[in-house]
């Protein structure tokens, strides 16, 4: 079961995979950062050198996203989870109700605990409002919700044609995969532990005619305004942050977010197209609205996926599971995911299925 | 101004220094955790393996503590400031008041927050409340909020006379760093950044019949109900949950809190006995209530701070600065301090007195 000699690849849905050379700076930084002697988790959050980092921080991923100026960006503590009641509290108060469209697990998660504070309609469901993205919303919506790539479904849209002043988006796993229009939303939020960085952190793009309407009861670290007034309200997670700068900078090295999104798209085809000539392997997602970054799949023999996962866990292939909502299988192949990664998953599901299928 | 030369001693009051051993780890686990070959950034939530190190970190947090059964134990995201709106939101519903003591800057925060949620009665204050515990407290009142040590004042109170069926303690800043009596609470809470961890992760103990009463508007991830049922109910930080882990278990490896509590008592007694004796630094604080974790001092002569600032920095010993709220400067000696880094400093104000008392 000895693993150490091969290289890993870790396919887990999150806390995923970062870059190498983003895990090479961490390290050094946990002893020494930037030459001071000092761990970087022991950096004053509101030291100089720190405050720089975070203002560097959100320059590169304003470049990246090429992000307009009357948006304002929000780094948050915790992940979509806590985004899932911040919504409500902040942009629901005094209207009348709002509108959520559901593709997958996550969607329908963001409703269950949206409807603690208010009226919430759901107006599109399941693989239909994927595929057909002219979602019935209305403009008197306080806000329309979608969450565009499903990572236990492994379901994504990529073009949104229902287009609303509101239009909200759980981008947590598919942000900075590909290039997108900003201004066709007004607010996208992401927990930080696919694409960005570590678990714990969670960066909201608002537009800013959407801040400052949150209702009295909201606690003031759920609160869009007290980041707006205030970019570091409290002590913030300074490791997570500072590994989203070197992310964010990789980011950049790799080209950004054009160059990323062909390398994503590559990555994804090559393991569905394994699996569609596959008679042991399938993927019952239409193709139209199949997830570049969570590819799910079936085993025609399900008795044989401990075997599956045992196999691949011994060559370093390692959080292939599927949800336990959903089972089955799971490939994540987030940014930092390189194509050596897939390829060695598909020569393992190839010999496996030779042996097994 | 280099000083890679010499060793850095960092007196941050927060994110603080972390022990040596616990940084060395940690470094190792962010490329390779317990011979995994991955990321201990990485790695998911729901593993077995992560559930194993949360359970041990559970266990070695109530040795430690001498925690009976009948409290829980949850760790949240945020930190203190988060607990400011989740107190009144859990604890405060349908009562009819709450009674805080104010011995500083911090414990007026948590009174200005809470006042968000109701009726919110300071009933004793400053250094007298300090000074003198038999507080005034009501049986009536829905909980009674005390900080046992307050960081930018330099204050701390390690007797409670007054005694209540539900007092709550911010002990943030002093929590392990001596033995308490923890029934002597309902519940205790703590920002990990100073004796547990990183920034980024509260601990929160909680007598179990204080649990279950939240505001209907609480938020899941604010209402103590929802860590009760699950303990890990969305992606926690996951390394900073490790890196507490580490600390606990360098804790044991110290002896326990009774140790820790002898070398604190040492490093505090050394700097105030050397502060007492001079005639270019001073600590306006009562001795009955000096806080052993953060020292606070003035120069006489305040036209020096830049320049001990500066000379100190150089040297190594850094995060001497004041809070910028009451200004001069503040020593931070949670339990990561060396005694050794405490001589450091009172090594360079004797000679910086010497040259420019």
């Amino acid at each position: 079961m000895s693993n150490t000699a091969s290289k890993v690849y870790n396919f887990c849905a999150g806390p995923a995979q970062l870059p190498e050379t983003v895990l090479q700076q961490a390290q050094q930084s946990i002893i020494d950062w930037q030459g001071t002697g000092t761990s970087i988790l022991s950096i004053g959050h509101r030291t100089d050198a720190f405050m720089q980092m975070v203002a560097e921080t959100e320059q590169d991923l304003r470049a990246l996203m090429q992000m307009p100026d009357h948006y304002r960006v929000l780094f948050m503590q915790g992940g979509a989870t806590s985004q899932f009641s911040a919504l409500p509290l902040n942009l629901l108060h005094d209207k009348h109700y709002a509108e959520y469209i559901v593709t997958g697990h996550w969607g329908k998660k963001a409703v269950d605990l949206a409807r603690q504070y208010g009226d919430i309609r759901v107006v599109a469901e399941g693989l239909d409002a994927a595929q057909n993205t002219q979602w019935p919303v209305s403009p008197d919506a306080a806000y329309v919700h979608c969450t565009p790539n499903e990572t236990i479904d492994g379901v994504e849209f990529r073009q949104i044609e229902a287009t609303h002043s509101k239009l909200v988006a759980d981008l947590s796993s598919s942000i900075l995969s590909q290039p997108i229009r900003v201004e066709d939303y007004a607010m996208i939020y992401a927990g930080a532990q696919k694409n960005i960085g570590p678990a714990g952190l969670c960066v909201v793009l608002i537009r800013e005619d959407m801040i400052g309407q949150a209702a009295p009861h909201t606690p003031p670290l759920y609160n869009y305004e007290t980041y707006a007034k205030q970019a570091i309200p409290n002590t913030p997670p300074t490791f997570a942050w500072y590994v989203c700068h070197l992310v964010f900078q990789w980011l950049k090295q790799q080209g950004g977010l054009s160059m990323i999104a062909e390398r994503n798209t590559q990555k994804a085809q090559a393991l569905y197209d394994f699996i569609d000539q596959s008679a042991l392997y399938s993927n019952q997602v239409p193709v139209s609205c199949r997830s570049r970054m969570n590819v799910i799949f079936q085993l025609a023999r399900p008795e044989l996926e401990p075997i599956f996962l045992r196999d691949s866990k011994a060559l370093g292939l390692v959080g292939l599971a599927g949800h336990r909502a959903v089972g089955g299988m799971r490939a994540s192949l987030y940014n930092a995911m390189p194509l050596e990664g897939v390829q060695a998953l598909i020569q393992f599901m190839q010999a496996f299925e030779e042996q097994y299928g």
